[in-house]
């Protein structure tokens, strides 16, 4: 990208962004605006109006898209190729939502028929256990269940089942351990009745150390109870991992397949089984179908009409470009509470990343932080600084209808859900448009960036939607700045220095009187204090 | 700040450690490195070992923290100098403490009086609620509490309401109804039962268009359930606000102060009433002796001893010297999974503002986004770009020892905390040191910035010592920049925004042939979309 002419074309007009005639109160004045600012399926609406950009800044980041070959690499990735260079691996979590591009050639012809097979016993599974076909030990029907999984393996399931409850009432409540803290288990414990409790290990490896370290507090914890783990534990991981054993038996194991990574694995198995079991397959099997819909529109739509393609490109305007360092989420509905970590996750550790897809430096960075709260909340939190501190660019999220429709009341003329769609209107202009005053304290210098997407609704095809929309955006980012938004050796560091203190802690636990041995000085004092439980100062 | 001799020497010193010498892997090795760069109170370690400074930088930190008067502003505030200058407002939040400065002078003597009345009150109603001696409509004790407030109104509280159960169990839940979302409405109305559920509508100025919203839905729920506004409804408000009203009776009410700002309020009336609902009135007390240990050490410590004065001094440093544009605040602690929203509002409130406290815009941004998950969450989210993104400087925070001590087993030899631990410590080395490494996509470069904040345990008064050292860094953060902490005019604009569209909205809603006058064409075709409920494209 970086030596493509398209590119530095945008750096050449960045200045001129700088000037009061391109401040965004001006440019939002030019009539028809929003109409060749915005891009809309049936559903889902993309407003990119108040973006700083203009027509010339478009047509040149159609040429990118165009000299990237984003749309060509998208289709490559969604057809099996192995797009995934540093693993050698194809990405085809577009497969899990049985979207199957006309080109799909994986390698292996069984992969579709073992993912239409894990499908399908996801929907009988999930019917047995729902309708209490499948008991505990105890014979009791499962009222809850525990995902035991961490980033990837929790993260997109927990904001689709947040989601998914502003419209429909989960028959089993999923809770979720995801931190080795175990804290994190005394908190998950206190909420549940072990005898009612199905357990989720979510772990393509079955190696994960936090996982695993729960998996073995779930394992005393079942004993404890009198509870069999073929009666309790469920498994979602890779075929022929320690999970897959017959030697372990487990109530059921579903297939996760290398093909697929952890932050995009939402509609595979990982979000499948719990989803289903607390909403029921069929609600699940919507959600896919909105998925494949946004990845169908993501391969098919030209440059300018395709909302994660154009969201890309003035992401990587906005950061590459104009050198904006962050970028928030904020979604209009608490029911969308938790987009912002999964998205957070998904966009980071795909695209922070220090090199290209050919191993050499990047010369600026392309990914950036992300962060979010729903508004109205965020403007009682930390909008003050979005609109007089640095500035950040705000991607907002508004719902036409909210989930809950039961007796309502107005106040001040209006009901909450109008109220909450005049903050989130009024937001985007008061960021764009500024104010002056003869108080500095009081002055808004505007000219902030955000955009618009709007969802007719929270319907699980909607969800859908929304969460295919940030994953082909994600990657389309990834191939337009040249980088793999597949792997994460980012990650590896930190697990292979965590081994050797694991290490000297294991030692110490078998033996009381072993001296910790370990070159950085600062471990020891805190391997010290550890066992001690205290600092000695 | 700006034109200090000290900061100009600071500016100087920054280009040395872009240097190899200067390097983390290289500074870190220099003896007694832990020792001279951190500082502890009994309970409460920060270690800054881990920082891109060396003893010059540190002194010339100090001579800035001097030249800036930052103790003698701290020291001012906690006496009851009107410091809020353009709001023309003392900043008493420690004063509610408990803690009485030797100089505390507030214009009224009655303040400290009235205050004591405050707590004496929370601690009688708490009892009575706890024991069952006060009871809804129906007669049922209460077993449920809402807070129905929005900011700086249910933060802090949630935060503390969290972090407080790894050591005690709530008698009353609490549930928090803060954004004006319909749909966040029927999430808390879904969790309790009517008859046993109290109300909790925390509002300065009663007027908080969100709150009152939420109250006219809650007053509406009461009705329909047939329960009393005197028997289910409590209000925290100023003196004389219309919820401090004897004409619109509520079970009680519980004064705040104008001196105690929304975000600096947890150890007010705010976090004492449902904290106190929740665990009792004696453990808030705890809390707040917690947070009273740290005022006590923020306005005593010389500055380099001074734990949140240096914190605030290598925020400096990192944001405005070497310009960090973000900051993580990390704490290996599921309990504490609310801190970083807390302090995002705390941090970002205060700090994000164009004018120093005189008007005059500020040379370069003193304020920064803070983010943060707990971890190891975060490693399996987006510490992928911490490691090899755009760097930012972290802030960890661990607990020697966890709050669950109940059966537990090994995994890989070690209990969960300690892996827990193992991976903390590992974080800060592989940011600090990084690895060479052949391939590309597997070096990292390091030197990367981060802090380790060591708390004893998650004891009431361990966590109040959290509170009061965020509050503390985050005041003289401001102090020291010379800006004003606790002022927020940069939310006033969307207000005044969303109020015109309020109004189309409304006269709308009255008259279904109102057609909509704005101004603003994008608002225009929302309020359109919003009233057909879908978008015409």
């Amino acid at each position: 990208m970086y030596a493509s002419d398209s590119f530095r074309s945008l750096l050449k007009h960045a200045p001129r962004f700088d000037t009061p005639d391109y401040h965004l109160k001006q440019m939002i004045k030019t009539p028809g605006r929003l109409a060749d600012f915005s891009s809309g399926l049936p559903g889902f609406f993309f407003d990119f109006s108040r973006q700083r950009l203009d027509r010339e800044v478009i047509q040149n980041l159609k040429t990118l898209a165009q000299e990237t070959k984003a749309r060509e690499m998208f289709s490559r990735m969604a057809a099996g190729d192995r797009v995934n260079t540093t693993e050698n691996r194809s990405a085809l979590h577009t497969a899990a939502r049985g979207f199957i591009s006309p080109g799909l050639r994986p390698e292996d012809p069984r992969i579709l028929y073992d993912m239409q097979a894990v499908a399908r016993k996801i929907s009988t599974f999930s019917k047995d256990i729902r309708n209490g076909t499948i008991t505990g030990t105890s014979g009791q029907p499962f009222t809850d269940a525990v995902v035991v999984g961490i980033g990837g393996s929790y993260l997109g399931c927990e904001f689709v089942y947040k989601a998914l409850q502003a419209c429909h009432c989960p028959k089993i409540n999923l809770h979720f351990l995801s931190n080795v803290d175990i804290d994190n288990f005394g908190q998950v414990t206190s909420r549940i009745s072990p005898g009612t409790c199905l357990w989720i290990i979510v772990s393509k490896s079955y190696t994960t150390t936090e996982t695993m370290a729960n998996l073995a507090q779930v394992n005393a914890y079942l004993k404890r109870h009198k509870l069999l783990p073929q009666d309790h534990l469920v498994t979602i991981t890779a075929k022929g991992s320690p999970g897959d054993d017959p030697a372990n038996p487990v109530l059921a194991s579903f297939h996760m397949f290398d093909f697929i990574g952890g932050r995009y694995s939402v509609s595979s198995a990982v979000g499948g089984v719990p989803l289903s079991l607390a909403f029921g397959y069929e609600v699940f099997e919507r959600f896919l179908k909105g998925c494949g819909r946004m990845d169908r529109h993501a391969l098919d739509a030209p440059v300018l009409e395709n909302i994660p393609l154009m969201a890309a490109l003035i992401s990587i305007w906005n950061i590459q470009v104009l050198g904006y360092t962050a970028q928030a989420v904020i979604p209009y509905s608490s029911a969308l509470s938790k987009l912002a970590p999964h998205v957070q996750q998904l966009y980071m550790e795909s695209l922070g990343k220090g090199v290209d897809r050919n191993g050499k430096s990047l010369p600026c960075p392309a990914g950036s932080i992300i962060f979010g709260e729903p508004g109205t909340n965020a403007q009682h939190s930390f909008f003050q600084l979005a609109h007089q501190g640095p500035a950040f660019p705000v991607e907002f999220i508004g719902v036409l209808n909210p989930g809950y429709t039961k007796n309502q009341v107005t106040a001040k003329g209006v009901f909450n859900h109008q109220e909450l769609w005049a903050n989130l209107i009024a937001q985007t202009m008061a960021l764009a448009e500024g104010q002056d005053h003869d108080l500095p304290a009081r002055t808004f210098t505007g000219n902030r960036p955000s955009s618009l997407l709007v969802l007719d609704n929270l319907s699980a095809e909607s969800l859908g939607m929304l969460l295919s929309f940030y994953e082909a955006r994600t990657v389309f980012e990834g191939f337009i700045s040249g980088i793999n938004p597949f792997d994460q050796f980012g990650v590896e560091l930190g697990k292979v220095l965590a081994a050797t203190l694991r290490k000297q802690m294991a030692a110490r636990n078998h033996d009381p009187s072993h001296e910790f041995d370990h070159p950085d000085t600062n471990a020891v004092f805190y391997l010290k204090a550890l066992f001690k439980k205290r600092i000695d100062q």
